[in-house]
């Protein structure tokens, strides 16, 4: 991963407010400086899904490298804080940064579950403690949106093109970007969105939308009438074959020449003269099938008399099922008779309204669409808009630390913790295992004992064919520990991640449940100091 | 409004690939300077009520003000045009600025409604074209959070504070930045992001969390044990106190004074020791009936005997009307006891998967809660993630344009048009009118017919008793035409707009629909275009 423009609010105030009051408290009362542990980690797949894809760690690094409060950030705390703060306390917080820390994460693109720990956070309890909110932020939507994409990607097969052109309905530009940004990640195959495609080379998508077909009239505005020939330079008289041709494809497509919309078909040229090689065209402004399609194809075929080929047509409206196959049969049955083969194969892509359900739906009802645009259910996860990771102190000074409550799903599960993942012999993932950090690591082929981390009789015997520790240490010293994969890497991971995850897992409706375990070990512990931290009620 | 730090990403760039194919098309066809309109609405209030809160304004004008390709900009447009794009495009793209546009729209925190134009952008067409998908983004999330905020507001009632906690849930970190902003505008009365406090002067709120809670594990631990008295300045023996307090609660409170959890009294100890003046305790961690308001009270006595006052408690999981209830009723048994009446009072802060239905229901079971804290909810606007914003173009070179669809609502309204509102004697809203923009302004107490855009039976005459024009030049000649207003003045004037609005076009359950009506001669007009554009289908 190479290191990209950061949005300038990443900082260490972008936090929330009780974070600054409890690094004073810490500090005030001397215990700031206490050995940490915190664990990063979310409760449930979202979407219904038994799989999670994790992204933000590259974001969640830069923060931490860059971590420092400026001058201002320090006047504007002593407004907020109360007047009897110590002067000390911002000597201090002007001091900080984020050497001392170290992060364990799993790598970005990973596939993960619910309660592993995706980072694991140590150092003195004040830092990793300001760490949370930020961290948080980069990784909740980034990991949301990456499944989200995933599972789409799963849905649509792969022999289906897929972009992001979300940006206008995100949470604003960041938003915006990071949907573009991890929509990748997760198997897109581009974005609409300029600033992702420079930013993150993203391959970036895009031709013209309605306002461009309906700032046309008629013909005669058309300042540019003729079309240089692709071999030959010679000068095509271009709008007066567009017109020749429509006249020819009425009787073939059964429509009236003189009815289709003649503004579009100036728009149409126009934008075929200035991107020849590239010509696609919306075709739903007026009437897909008595106007869109005939003024294409008239384009089409005058580009093809000059050595170009057209790519296609996008819907944007309508019944996409049945408007894809009826234009699918009209390209067939122009492609014959003109004998112009790869007009029969021409680029369907669609946009309306797409989510799981609708690509499901269009999938069983038969189309002929090649490519998808997917904006708001994508970039909003309207599903599920929200992914809950969470942040919690699992180990200080030694000691673990555990938060019970009444719901058993917001235990946390205590004490520094390895996390390994068991494959079977064909290389598919079994269970994730969680250990104490002190015991000796898994090894294949040997039996385990895996237990479900709160239900004592959910327990089985797995001897995996290979076992791989999830952990790594990215951060260090000061430093990013691990040289970082480019963007294109991250997404082939993330690729072969779920590959290694079995089908019925990945399913779209009620996948199996993915196991994650603990060691006997943790399992005791766990229960141990459970039981301990609880007050036993007294009914008087 | 101040400008503030908008994030680096907002930038040319940020935009969709199309509207850089279309500005090419447009130059290379000699139509790029053709005077064009475009209009920015939204076709249907979002979360099913009657109304919305237009935001977003001043980071546009910030936005349209900074337009400018930089270099590394313009090198990265040569790698994605084909290669036969002209370089005079580039060199044109260059010089561009939006100092020739002109930009109309209704005030921030003006209350909005389906149909009626936001912004009326005029100028050539490549330059207002390329600012279409960067305006939609900063006003789509902003409006819609800040309409959640509002509708909040609205069922919470007057007594109610609320806060927003979401940073962690938002769309990365100008999503969450957007959210507090937004939902102060909303609003709300404050927000836990302390970068959006810093940037927007927006109050900020938190204590301390879990983690804090459960870093402490007995009251050994604690270095420092007295507390200087606010008044006399003399030590008092903090610890000690709060122990002897506690044991006097026991009876009182029915609980046992040994069974209260010692690492929490020691967290609450700490704390109160580090904000005296502003101690408030989340009483959540354990239990809070046997351990954490016990603990609590504890601590809030000891700091009334150094003359001190606590704040109050905060609730983050369980039922909490109930526990709210019995929570008071404590806080009332102590007052009276120790006669100390200002304990009954304290605060209660709650926060646990808040949203519309959760308040209201609260409402009706009764509670005893003085604050809300709403996270996910409210800035990931679940209910209903995107507002459906849009940008059409309505006129070209002075002829009126007219995007036609078969859904009716998709439909747009051509040509330059007037906006205003109409009120009645009580000074409530009554209708907003359309106009063609040459029709001459309507005028108080004169007879108006107003009809619905599309529906030729739904029309009404209306006598105002007072008229406003909606619309405002605020960008022109490269500057902002209107001195902005502090942010708290655009929350006052939202809250004055929604009082304009009548109750039931308010309310959360079935409000009655608010009216948007056109002249009569906008009427025809329309009709007329319609008409003209769709082609009569032919059945053969």
């Amino acid at each position: 991963m190479e290191m990209t423009l950061q949005s300038n609010v990443v900082q260490p105030l972008l936090t929330d407010r009780y974070q600054i009051s409890m690094a004073y408290a810490y500090w005030k009362n001397g215990k700031h400086e206490q050995e940490s542990t915190f664990d990063l980690f979310f409760r449930k797949n979202p979407f219904g899904g038994e799989y999670t894809l994790f992204a933000g760690l590259e974001e969640c690094l830069k923060f931490v490298q860059n971590y420092k409060f400026q001058k201002p950030d320090i006047d504007y705390l002593h407004k907020i804080l109360p007047n009897y703060t110590e002067e000390e306390f911002y000597d201090y917080l002007s001091t900080i940064d984020m050497t001392d820390i170290k992060i364990y994460a799993v790598p970005e693109g990973s596939v993960v579950f619910p309660q592993i720990p995706l980072l694991r956070v140590e150092g003195s309890i004040l830092k990793a403690q300001l760490l949370e909110t930020t961290l948080l932020t980069l990784i909740n939507y980034a990991s949301l949106v990456a499944t989200n994409a995933a599972r789409l990607r799963e849905v649509a097969g792969p022999n289906t093109r897929l972009y992001e052109f979300g940006l206008r309905r995100a949470q604003g530009p960041d938003g915006g970007l990071s949907a573009s940004k991890y929509c990748y990640l997760g198997g897109f195959h581009g974005t609409s969105n300029v600033l992702a495609g420079k930013l993150y080379g993203i391959p970036i998508e895009g031709n013209h939308i309605h306002s461009y077909v309906s700032a046309f009239q008629n013909l005669d505005e058309l300042k540019i009438r003729v079309l240089p020939d692709r071999i030959t330079g010679a000068s095509c008289p271009f709008v007066e074959s567009c017109e020749k041709y429509l006249d020819e494809l009425g009787p073939i497509l059964k429509i009236s020449p003189n009815q289709t919309n003649k503004g579009e078909l100036a728009a149409f040229i126009s934008y075929a003269i200035s991107f020849p090689s590239n010509f696609s065209a919306l075709v739903d402004t007026y009437n897909v099938i008595q106007s869109g399609v005939p003024n294409f194809l008239a384009v089409a075929l005058s580009l093809h008399e000059c050595n170009y080929k057209a790519v296609g047509i996008r819907l944007d409206s309508g019944d996409l099922a049945y408007l894809s196959m009826k234009v699918r049969a009209n390209l067939t049955e122009i492609a014959r008779k003109f004998n112009i083969p790869y007009i029969e194969h021409m680029t369907i892509v669609a946009n309306n309204n797409i989510n799981e359900d609708t690509l499901i739906s269009l999938e069983k009802q038969g189309h002929s669409i090649n490519a998808f645009g997917i904006g708001r259910h994508l970039v909003t996860c309207e599903k599920q808009p929200a992914l809950g990771c969470v942040y919690k102190l699992v180990e200080l000074n030694g000691i673990p630390r555990i938060k019970v409550s009444h719901d058993i799903e917001k235990i946390t599960i205590p004490g520094r913790k390895s996390l390994y993942r068991l494959y079977d012999s064909g290389g598919e993932a079994i269970c994730d295992l969680m250990t104490r950090f002190d015991e000796p690591a898994p090894t294949a082929n040997s039996r385990l004992l895996c237990q479900h981390p709160f239900s004592e009789t959910k327990r089985a015997y797995v001897t995996p064919s290979s076992v791989k520790c999830m952990h790594r240490l990215y951060w260090a010293n000061g430093n990013i520990q691990h040289p970082l994969q480019t963007w294109d890497e991250v997404r082939l991971y993330a690729e072969q991640q779920i590959k290694m995850l079995r089908k019925d897992h990945r399913r779209n409706l009620n996948p199996t449940p993915y196991k994650v375990s603990v060691s006997n070990s943790l399992y005791l512990f766990l229960h141990e100091l459970w039981l301990s931290s609880v007050p036993i009620s007294e009914f008087a």
